[in-house]
């Protein structure tokens, strides 16, 4: 089967790639080894920036986004028992949309399959060959039947365990790991916070985010071998409330539903291509999830392949193609400074000395304090225009 | 001998503290092993922030610094083989003034000898004795003879070698050792620059400052254990040169005629204080040079003691001198803050990784690019009202 672009892979960068080509008159094929089911079951936190919820809108899937996410004009920044708020709206006229990933997957297959999208799921063997020449081929298992896809271009949309990566030869993994890792907890109880809190505490730290007006997302930072066996209930709210309560915020406790360690890393693939294969969201990169830069990050790189592909089948142009890592990492390296930096500026460092505590406090108290470093801060959370 | 108070010290810290104890009306008498050649011959560099130039004009020592200080309206960081100029004036409204720390220190010995003050210069024997008690007292020999002073509280003003600090019992220090250290040269050359450029290099970090319209500061990221004989004037000026050169910028050669190496850490006393002794400057903290802050931290402190001072003095209340260290301390860490976010944003760590050194570029890139990241910088680097 000839197509143009073959994309591996019904996340969100895989999905809204083929939306936005399908824009633009470019047919793809989006093969997942998992199901429908399983991609619009997988409960992912999600934080848009206004430049997703703005793509989202003007390319038509951002109905319901509009009616159901959550806009957000500011996030708590918690330390020394007191809060002190980050107001997006007044210091950047911008928010974010809290609206989780897997609503954001539904839309687009529900909006890739009303336009007549292609979207295999539930495959098996998927093996790209051939992206340093003219003909690359997909191959495939469908139904126990072995199919074949003939792209002219690939993209490798398939998640951090993505295996298209392996394919770039030459490249540089830039890798960072973090000395701690986030338990999350899902928990039935009203929102303890209209906004979200990320707070610092000598235990170390915490976040309060809200799912729903009875269903609430808390996480705390714990050792990276901690299991959740460790984590009692009691043990958990004990925390939060230690963590977090003071002036002006008190977690509100309720039945605790699922319980999950999350380890932490930062990482970047240079560069995110090869011959007709393109690389684009956790494929090339991962942010820790403190700067809430993951789905934001995949939806802008795909904005920067969708055109450069359009640019390319037009007429035959391969010059954005070419220039598709150059323009797109640098938004990448930002996002992961700025995800450093949130990481940095609240976590507890196993290693930190006295020293480092106390110039931790004094960056926060500096940042917090100064009308400017609100509005570093924030512009960086409410991300920069596509 | 009995006096109000005795200082150990005759540096910034000391000098201004008598200077300013004397403005109230309060009689002092400073001590200091150096002889007053040695204290006004020793170069040092200085950066003064808008605050300090006041409280030296506003206290009547400020003739000279207005005459001959250069005032400078930014300073430009390089990195990328370009320059990205932080434009202070604009973003702050404010300034620094460039005027050698030994200048100052003539300033204040001039003026305190003009005001009948007692400076002892070149004393030995130093000993601070009772600071627990209600009757301090400080031994040490002049001219042969043993002497004694009975203060009602002692400053200890005596630098980074302090001896005072060590009597300040069930202390914290805060400490952090960097793995480089800066590599200073002075050189018989025209400014290369006019204002001073900070530099980030993959070699290393450089630093282009000015003393004079014939002699040029200039300093070099370096190993620690690096010795003033494995640095030739030739690989001096290559390293130079090719940290530094790029788009509006060239490095003026000439013939250097100091060489030195300058360690580089962090270090902060808490409490400042114990009983009858209160620390101030370099004997409390110790800041990196990245951040132009020791000789300002200094002031600063002396400006809170003295006043914590004269209420002790005019209506025996100790409430703030018991509140010093509280009261001094937020900006000490501030700057401490500050001096160590220059340096690491401008260094290049032994231990970085391709993942550290693309996320610094991008903090540089994110600092320079957003006003709200320039204004940041500038506030900190200009400094805090007093």
């Amino acid at each position: 089967m000839r197509i143009q672009v073959g994309i591996v892979g019904a996340g969100p960068a895989g999905l809204m790639l083929s939306h936005l080509l399908h824009q633009r008159g470019i047919e793809s094929v989006v093969l997942d080894t998992r199901t429908r089911a399983e991609i619009e079951g997988t409960i992912r936190a999600g934080v848009l920036e206004q430049n997703s919820v703005d793509l989202m809108v003007e390319t038509g899937v951002g109905d319901r986004v509009k009616q159901q996410g959550m806009v957000h004009h500011g996030i708590e920044l918690r330390f020394g028992g007191r809060g002190h708020r980050i107001d997006f709206a007044d210091l950047t006229g911008r928010g974010v949309t809290i609206y989780p990933q897997h609503e954001v997957l539904k839309d687009l297959i529900a909006r890739r399959l009303a336009d007549g999208g292609d979207i295999r799921f539930g495959v098996s063997d998927v093996e790209v060959e051939g992206i340093d020449g003219d003909a690359p081929m997909i191959r495939f298992t469908e139904d126990g039947t072995e199919r074949v896809l003939h792209p002219d271009l690939v993209a490798g949309c398939d998640g951090s365990r993505t295996r298209t990566r392996g394919l770039i030869p030459a490249r540089q993994d830039h890798f960072r790991q973090y000395p701690f890792a986030w338990f999350g907890i899902l928990a039935e109880a009203p929102p303890s916070s209209d906004e979200l809190i990320y707070a610092r505490h000598e235990n170390g730290f915490a976040l309060i985010s809200t799912r729903s007006p009875t269903v609430q997302r808390m996480y705390l930072q714990v050792d990276p071998d901690d299991t959740v066996e460790q984590w009692s209930d009691d043990r958990i709210w004990s925390e939060l409330h230690a963590r977090v309560d003071g002036e002006g915020a008190r977690i509100v406790d309720g039945p605790i539903f699922s319980k999950s360690v999350l380890q932490f890393r930062s990482f970047v693939c240079e560069p995110m291509q090869h011959g007709r294969l393109f690389l684009a969201g956790d494929a090339a990169h991962t942010v820790p999830p403190t700067g809430a830069k993951g789905m934001n990050l995949a939806l802008a790189d795909v904005h920067v392949l969708s055109r450069a592909m359009d640019r390319y089948f037009a007429a035959r142009d391969r010059t954005a193609l070419d220039a598709y890592t150059a323009t797109a990492l640098p938004r990448v390296w930002r996002a992961q400074h700025f995800s450093w930096w949130m990481t940095s500026m609240l976590h507890r460092m196993p290693e930190a000395s006295g020293f480092d505590l106390n110039r931790q406090l004094a960056e926060l108290d500096a940042v917090t304090r100064s009308r400017a470093g609100r509005t570093l801060l924030a512009e960086n959370y409410v991300g920069m225009p596509l």
